[in-house]
């Protein structure tokens, strides 16, 4: 049912927590199953220099968001934006199509603590 | 947002895992948010001796499931099929409202694991 990568992403998620001094941070809600998602960043020079992330949500938002995480950790923030959630899934080598709800919690929630970054700046 | 318990069962779970010689194996989904939820028990004089859970779904499923397969266990099957999802999230001192459609993973499981040990004997 679940790749390996999406396993791995679930068994030992990457970046969670909660960044105290955050630049930003982004929470979202998820209509389908009522779970939320919240994602921290730090944002140096205009790059992404940390993110953690925290949530009460299912094993597929867990591997999503650890593996977004991952993806935009020292990029640009730019780059950051532009992260959607089918790259992710992609990069999990898949998830199963019902759950493909859960992947756009972490896509949301980048989005989100960017924009919070900005509007702080 | 969650209780104390709630948080227990779900940073603690009981009873996960697999039982290999289970006398009744239940596993359902859940349509609203495509989560699965698999228990298995084991059953001696009609009384459930063991019961274990695996699921990939979110934190309320998991602190439900570790929650309700507490209360069946050392219980008679006749008792066990009488656990709703409400006396769950009750013991747990409640669910958000968004999120009881977790507890009745657990509810439902049950119930199906219990048939399949029936239709076995
Ligand atoms: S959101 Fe799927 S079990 Fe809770």
């Amino acid at each position: 049912l679940y790749s390996e990568k999406v396993m791995d992403h679930f068994m030992n998620p990457r970046n969670v927590g909660k960044i105290e001094d955050a630049d930003g941070v982004g929470e979202v809600g998820n209509a389908k199953c009522g779970d939320i998602m919240k994602i921290y960043i730090k944002v140096n020079d205009g790059i992404i220099t940390d993110v953690k992330f925290n949530t009460f949500g299912c094993g597929s938002a867990i591997a999503s968001s650890s593996m977004a995480t991952e993806m935009i950790k020292g990029k640009p923030v730019s780059e950051a934006l532009e992260l959607t959630n089918k790259a992710v899934a992609e990069a999990l080598d898949g998830l199963p199509a019902h759950k493909l709800h859960c992947s756009v919690l972490a896509e949301e929630a980048i989005k989100a603590a960017i924009e919070d970054y900005e509007k702080k700046k």
